[in-house]
């Protein structure tokens, strides 16, 4: 028996015109260093039609892809909205990937034009001759900037102002299957060739009510919210299409992602709501440290992309009186996966133990850990496997790519290994391929950098596996000290000694500058192991 | 192009695994008058389970309908999980329609068995005769109840736990297509018989995503919600399913309809949330002024199913400190349309009128005015038109009766008549049949209610249009007095002088002991028009 319900897909056209005249007095704010830029979300969905309009006359038709290599502001959010509204497919170029990457990445999807910021010429341009798809560059910001290094055979060149200059300000969304594309962005693995999570339009518009739900990030039109994580990162943690569902003012970054830059946004626009990987909060806490800045209007900041240092969330507690919510997601789930709302009710320690949790899984994104021989663990708070994951934002393949390996009867494999317990919460100890296995028993490497991390001389510290004679494998922490501060192995190791099993204390110690990172924040610990396996990581060895 | 997101169906029997594991803790409490009844959503999940397996041995299959005959309590909310998870229809029959109603609505749905609550016997065993397709009754409840009156040709009479007792505790919810049928609830028309609206797996997904976003009523676990309005109207405007989304604990009213028991609960058990109509608060309001019970755990009031009268909304925030958010829907529309949240950022009298309108439609439910000639009447807060609306959780027609005068191009034609602002707001003055034209003007009947009831003697006031051989049409006032109160018919033109336009001022005044109500408490003016017309209703005219 059918219902009688309407059979009205959930489409980004209709989220673009409900978000650009509904809410249009809301604002998008772009930094620029200066005097901010402002439009209303109305200018910006007229300006969406005009370069939708302008994409059509380049020839843009059915589900060819659109990509974008810029930074968090208007003319990106431009794109946002008109590239899948009119029915084409977004794909958000990552720009931190390593330029083979990127031109990997590009082909693969065949990208047809792109939108490039003019402060990003000089990086984009010596890929431009690589892609083999691309028939169109667009360059949006800067006036002045100089266009001429994007020189490639059979590439037109246009200014994005030029292009949708005195086009029609109203485009007829087409209608769509909800399940089509709407958006693409590849995920930056650190083994093998980057792979797609290609976006629906029910997937999005799921994703967008999720974001907006109490339990989720609580979005609503009372809300301004500050998008740090990148819209080339996992659709900027689904902000800028959730803010056109639900109208809140949203600012944006630009280029300008150091903490000075960042404190000052705050200071002078006053969001309610933001949301970053941890590293921009430490960073912000040592700026906030030495020149504060007033952030009293945040009322909640969402980390995620990395477990955040249990210190870190205290100190904002503390210092600022802002909670910290923890999420936990991948470019893979949209991203939101679990989000860390303490039940009601909890308090102290408790609450704190539910706050630094990776949070709970929604209904619609079902978990389920399963243990190395491909059984499931059970949901008890101490049974350990790795995380699997289904539902409608979920991923569910690669674009081109099936790769089966990474799915079991349709669910996803996470590669992260932890945790659930009966109510619903992940706790994540390690990514699969990190997990110590030592002498028989599991250590978590996130444990233990956490708890290194609450020493007071420590900035940051990384933990890997090495291979060990009697153990079989064993901890090794790199360490990166705060400036001006001192501690050797000796004293970490009696630091720690208080607070993990005698027998998981390392005794393996690297003192180093920087702990690598990926193109999108995380450790790389794939270059801490290389390193290490090459023999250019000094190592201490403490047992005292 | 098809994105790689998992074909994952929203479906029921998901919601229920998860809310009754996850958030098994939460618990329904259901009030007896006495000691209140407690269970887990865990315990209720096992029961939901045993009862699915029942049904089975009943021989439901398929898409069968099942329908309750009940009060909102434990048992009932069993039926909402296990009927649609298991994979057939439930079928809320609404106990205050007319006999005659419940039994077209019982044999146009072919309900195969009926849950009816034990209290409720007298009520259903007449009817049980006519019921052409029912082959078992369930009683729920009192177990000293006399099941006898239930006797019909070819029907079976069980006891409910006696049904559900030592059968298994898990069901395995099968797979669902998320467009296919899951519960069912009939209009209650004040013309014609019933018609039928059916929800499938889809749209009540989709709306209990709605009814957890901040700007919807933003449930969430940290809530406690009271859903007064009852099981049989509407789906109890979402919250049952909802809930088993978010995990709020639950608190259902069973039979104790009456202010003084919902005072009572209120204070016992310290919702946070609570949801009814209109009157009921007025009730309560009265109630607490004759003896005060803390109701300080409210921090919200959803009132919906008629216009809150402005008088009741501004003395709930002035003498309780709680404020009601004011909601429109209908049966059609599952019921969630528009939430009165007011903009953030306004203030006094503007915030006011935000929140005496009906509310901001969300992005998926698409609003537009439709005026008497077919034309749209744009957004600009001043054009009046008829609500049309449109979207995945509204219906597109009605169970085996497409009804194509209520459709235009399959958008709903709501029957209300009101304007849209352009930041989305709706107001509604009219329903279409009540609208009063005289002279070629439009009356509001409901702004004219709104303003009679703001005299301190008044109690309620109905509206209708009479035939007037000058004007065409003229305002007729029935009106309500307050016990021990008085005020005539010059007092109340005097009153309204200041209020509306002079040409508004009612001539003709009707004083009657109870406004006449349908089975959902609203105003039935097709019954005062009737009187009207037969001479029954004692008309003063009064032009002084």
């Amino acid at each position: 028996m059918r219902s009688t319900m309407q059979d009205v897909p959930l489409s980004i056209g209709d989220l673009v015109r409900y978000g650009t005249t509904v809410h249009g007095d809301a604002e998008v704010v772009t930094w620029t260093g200066g005097e901010p830029r402002r439009a209303t979300y109305r200018e910006v969905g007229r300006r969406a039609a005009q370069l939708a309009h302008a994409l059509r006359a380049l020839g843009v038709t059915g589900d060819q892809r659109v990509a974008t290599f810029q930074w968090n502001n208007q003319e990106h959010l431009e794109a946002y909205l008109a590239v899948p509204a009119m029915g084409a497919v977004l794909h958000t170029l990552n720009i931190r990937l390593h330029p083979e990457q990127v031109a990997y990445v590009a082909n693969h999807a065949e990208d047809h034009a792109v939108i490039v910021d003019a402060s990003l010429i000089p990086l984009f341009a010596p890929l431009l001759p690589k892609l083999t798809t691309v028939r169109h560059v667009i360059v949006a910001g800067d006036p002045d900037a100089d266009p001429s290094p994007l020189a490639a055979d059979g590439v037109e060149v246009h200014r994005y102002d030029d292009l949708i200059d005195g086009r029609p300000e109203e485009f007829d969304w087409p209608a769509v299957d909800e399940r089509d594309a709407a958006a693409m962005c590849y995920t930056s693995g650190t083994t093998g060739d980057p792979k797609g999570v290609v976006y629906s339009h029910r997937s999005i518009w799921l994703h967008s009510m999720q974001v907006c739900m109490s339990d989720g990030k609580g979005l609503s039109q009372a809300d301004n919210a500050l998008a740090i994580v990148p819209m080339f990162h996992a659709m900027s943690w689904g902000l800028p299409y959730a803010a056109m569902m639900v109208g809140p003012s949203l600012l944006l970054t630009d280029r300008f992602l150091q903490p000075g830059p960042i404190a000052d946004m705050i200071e002078a626009e006053r969001p309610t709501i933001a949301a970053a990987v941890p590293t921009i909060w430490q960073g912000l806490v040592a700026e906030l440290e030495e020149r504060p800045r007033d952030v009293s209007s945040l009322n909640r900041v969402v980390v995620g992309g990395a477990a955040c240092p249990p210190s870190l969330m205290r100190a904002f507690d503390e210092r600022f009186g802002v909670p910290i919510v923890h999420a936990w997601g991948m470019t893979e789930t949209s991203p939101l996966g679990s989000v860390a709302n303490p039940p009601a009710g909890t308090e102290g320690e408790e609450r704190w133990a539910y706050r630094l949790s990776q949070g709970r899984l929604p209904a619609s994104v079902q978990g389920r850990l399963v243990a190395d021989g491909g059984t499931v663990v059970p949901n008890d708070g101490k049974g350990v496997g790795e995380l699997q994951v289904r539902g409608p934002w979920i991923t569910g393949a690669y674009y081109k790519d099936p790769d089966p390996a990474k799915f079991q009867d349709g669910w996803l494999r996470t590669g992260d290994v932890g945790t659930l317990s009966p109510d619903g919460f992940l706790t994540l100890t390690d990514r699969a391929k990190d997990v110590i296995k030592s002498g028989g028993e599991w250590i978590s490497s996130v444990e233990l950098e956490n708890r290194v991390m609450e020493h007071p001389a420590v900035a940051e510290a990384a933990v890997i596996a090495v291979p060990d004679p009697k153990w079989d494998e064993r901890p090794l922490v790199a360490v990166v000290l705060r400036e001006g501060r001192a501690a050797d192995a000796a004293e970490l190791r009696a630091h720690l000694a208080d607070r993990v099993a005698r027998w998981q204390v390392p005794e393996r110690w690297a003192f180093i500058s920087e702990v690598p990172k990926t193109s999108v924040g995380k450790f790389d610990k794939k270059t801490l192991r290389k390193e290490h396996a090459e023999g250019s990581l000094k190592v201490i060895e403490e047992r005292g």
